[in-house]
């Protein structure tokens, strides 16, 4: 997976060979990941309209515990309202993290990839 | 995916050959299920290591709307802390569903597959 996602990443690069330094494209990877919280769903379902306009072939919907729910609307509100011939593929986690006293806790992630064919 | 599944099935039917009538072959099927809602995590836990000790190939864990992460937590405590060996397939979809006063509205559905290999 990890090889796959390096590849696809090469290809991208050259295809806007020449176009920005490296941090320019650092940037432009990172802009594919869109975390969902606590805001509303539809806020979500925004962000990521505006980044397929902006032509990205691939998203990446990251969310934590109680957020996971969320981080699924909205990958079916985008792929059933907005952009029909988006798939989507789905994994889920466990990421540690630790409270205000130190406690470490597990909580579980979700990541949706949504992408074009 | 669907043929895959019957193929399962159908060898889970051969193995048991003579073992019992279609309908309790169809009911050990639906035993395979398991609907999250909003009892606690681990007693979803208990029910999937309950049916994995009886014998199960391939759980389904099955949830809507805010019941969702609590699917995702289920999933991940009994990979990570009980049957290690396990590996999980994840698909999310909608499903409509008529309230009390008869509006309908979308609900997102998980469906993590757990199963050995």
């Amino acid at each position: 997976m990890a090889a796959e996602q390096q590849q696809s990443e090469a290809r991208r690069e050259q295809g806007q060979a020449g176009a920005g330094n490296e941090q320019r494209q650092r940037s432009r990877r990172e802009d594919n990941v869109i975390f969902v919280g606590k805001k509303p769903t539809m806020s979500y379902v925004l962000a990521v309209i505006t980044q397929i306009s902006g032509g990205a072939k691939e998203i990446h919907l990251k969310a934590r515990g109680r957020s996971i729910s969320r981080a699924v609307d909205v990958a079916e509100v985008v792929r059933r309202r907005f952009v029909t011939d988006m798939k989507h593929t789905v994994m889920i986690d466990t990421e540690e993290v630790t409270d205000e006293k130190g406690n470490k806790l597990n909580v579980s992630t979700i990541d949706v990839k949504m992408f074009k064919q």
